[in-house]
């Protein structure tokens, strides 16, 4: 199976011809095997499993009462992953590509702190990366289900890029102009001690969220305040305006392309039509197009 | 009356062929006779006004006050909803199908509380399951009024939720590293006690929702917060536009509908459309269908 | 002049044929002679001077301090629309219609609180009912300017009517019950003191306001408000989805319908077409339809 | 290169025919030579360091430590633009065009307050009106990248700015008379003390963004304020519904335009048009226009 969107891995990292090598790279790199699948289910639930134990490790209470049991599970993984990490080296022809791609450090990252703390009693920022395991999982979702709805979310991302852009670079421009205003206004007194941290409350405010931990007490602060919330509001239609419409274009595409009649010329058709709605000659068979 | 979106209630039940139980069943479960309406709008009031005694009984200085009242109106409409539930029984021909289906249950839940408050105090936390009653009134009104608008939105949802999984998905990835980022930067000293602690703020933050109970209060994590406000922005923009987008989509149809082939019945063509596209046939010219 | 969105007010009211109350009726309620259109600049600055008043009148320091001066202007300002209420009332020819309209009844609360005041010492909730002299000014912007993107946005809010109703049962019904849960879950010691207060925490949380006055303090309760924060901006999506489709629906129609090819009958032609794109015929002149 | 979308730049400023001042204009104002283009992007990472000093001297510890190193920064930046700025007049044809024109408001804005705070110890006030500088970033990107995307967001505000004054007139209305009730319901003693304070709570809750240094604390109070948050989420779809419809409008232009009448030269004609809507003649058929 090769996947449409990225260049093929299978070329990439070098599937090996034949062997036990070819063997383990197909339960391990494919998916369209019952084994294969059975591999990546099984990594899913260990990889969640071992989040959640990275995760309930961090609730104190817990970490104190059950501290013996949360470090063998977390070792458990360790090996486990280790294991696979070793095994992904071995069965590819070209083990440093697989080393240096995006997935391969993230599949290092997700064994190394572990490791790193045996030698170094390592603070919390270093095991807390492990929870980039996570990202592990999404390189099986996109090897098998949904890769549909991913590939269409990411092309309408991908296609209002230059839009969201200009979008962003506007509201940066508008936070930062009123969170100096702000700053002026308000001043140090209320708690807007500097420009940055005027912004920030600017930023909190055009998108909505208000924390309130920062607010104007002057007048003249509450009505630019007022007046931000209004144009934060509208401002921020506009990337929602922005990715409906791709979206809607997005899902529009297929339809209109695909069919043509042989006889007319004209297009339009449905996916399930079977003779042309200008002309009624035959419409050759489609492929299913999945919607 | 049947449904056209769910199998057919009254097979599934066992409409009575004839005599008093087939005319309760068409008051109770009908609502296309004078009888079966008065009997619907009776029930909603019913409904309501029990709701009402649950929500003023959790009123302390109410309850002190008016705790008599609020009883008795409780056992009123128990005994009501009771009287309504063994009707419902008696005039189907398959009580226990009707007792296991959802609304059954829910019928159920309704009046249970009550009666085993009798033998046991039960906490408050069991009177409040009372409040499911609520759930009863969507069986009256998938029945009757709106059940179109009520198809439409739920056939939208139902189309995006591959879509809408996807997006989730990838939600909780986001929240699920930067909660660890926070956790990591701010540390308990400043609120973000565990990572699921943490989990909740980039919860609260990226959603927009902003409660101020936990703020960051390091540069770092404004900077950070200030980011994932941005992009919790530009990120839940998608449901809007995916939802837009299949609303759009799903209000197109209806005008689709409205065309059917003469020759072979088929449906969904479009206005413009001269041939029929399954058969090939000529369609007759359409009226302009004003939605 | 005849507005096309209501039943013509002039043959409501009845317009006199003749005379100065067929001019003062020209002043006072028509806008297409320039005397109209003064006097509607006047009240529209006269009402807006007013408002100003009452809203200055209700901040202390200022009320403390220039307390005669607002007082005069609100008396100045009631005289003069006490005057133009008798205005309206002497130049139409049904004034018990006018007394009993909307914008009649609207007319008379904005000057009734002043004189109410002098017999009994108001309460400044009554004085605060001349706020509502704000609507009087839609009565002018109706008649004249905008009138069509009012009505387009009146229609499109309209059209969705059925659609925001159905959706905002399910809200309801949705706060109810996580309401009463969360009410359940905290409980009156962590501030959800009763089922009312819960629904309204609920609601600020769905709707993504989150004031943060309540805040859930125990691990479930922040479990459910994230769940309940990312179902809120699911679900209000759906709002947005539903009006951005019909105002697209709606700003798609006049094009659509208004021109037709006189030769061909095909329709669908800008409004600057001068030639049938599909015949090449000549199209009649389109009034400027503004969009 | 002469912009089609503002009035010719080049025209209006007078660009010189030969010399040294048109080798200067052309690295100043243009930025389609080599020169130009590195001109551009100096001048951008000037004012954007130029910026992060002012940033930098509001933060109160790090003005204390590095104060003299900033101000050094600031004065080196002051010097450049003052250089910048003389060079722009010199160049132009007509000067007093440029001095007077927006950017060249802006261009004096930004060096001038260092020089003022020379004669007159200037407040912080002053000083930060140096901010405005991001503002001449707008005039680079306008020239060069993105002008398409600037255009069409533009352009869907402006053709949007009707409905969207409309939908604020409405707006301002329902927060002045809900924020008055809500004056009158929770009064002073509950930190509403006067109407613009309450139409500010209202704003900040109509907007979703509610900080939370006001609520609600009377029942009434909370009954009204779940009522606004439904309501604002409500009507703030309306500005989401505005745009994004405005933006697929905007985004099906483009096609339109790819089709050109080869007898008249008039654009703008429909995919689906045979013949040219201005002058009638026949169409050359297009090619399935790929936006």
């Amino acid at each position: 199976m090769n996947t449409p969107l990225t260049t093929d891995p299978h070329q990439r990292l070098g599937k090996p011809a034949a062997g036990w090598r070819a063997q383990l790279y197909a339960i391990i790199f494919e998916s369209d095997t019952p084994k294969g699948r059975a591999f990546d289910l099984t990594l899913i639930g260990a990889i969640l499993l071992s989040v959640l134990v990275v995760v309930l490790a961090s609730v104190r209470p817990l970490a104190q009462q059950y501290g013996g049991w949360l470090e063998t599970g977390e070792w458990f993984f360790t090996v486990l992953f280790t294991i696979e990490y070793v095994a992904r080296l071995l069965c590819v022809q070209r083990p440093v590509v697989y080393a240096r791609s995006f997935f391969g450090v993230i599949d290092l990252l997700s064994i190394l702190p572990s490791y790193v703390s045996l030698f170094i009693p390592a603070a919390h920022v270093v095991l807390t990366v492990r929870i980039l395991r996570l990202l592990r999982i999404f390189r099986i979702l996109k090897l098998t289900l949904y890769i549909q709805e991913y590939s269409m979310l990411g092309d309408a991302l991908l296609a209002s890029r230059r839009k969201i852009f200009v979008f962003l670079s506007v509201v940066f421009l508008i936070v930062f102009l009123l969170g100096t205003v702000m700053y002026v206004v308000e001043g140090p007194e209320n708690g807007y001690t500097s420009i940055p941290v005027a912004v920030y409350w600017a930023i909190s405010t055009m998108t909505t969220v208000g924390f309130g931990d920062l607010v104007p007490k002057t007048d003249i602060g509450r009505t630019i305040a007022s007046f931000m919330m209004l144009l934060g509001w509208g401002i921020l239609a506009v990337p929602t305006g922005i990715i409906s419409s791709e979206i809607s274009y997005q899902r529009g595409r297929p339809t209109l392309k695909l069919r043509a009649c042989p006889s007319c010329g004209s297009d339009g058709h449905d996916d399930s039509a079977t003779y042309c709605k200008d002309c009624g000659a035959a419409l050759p068979a489609t492929a299913a197009a999945d919607r």
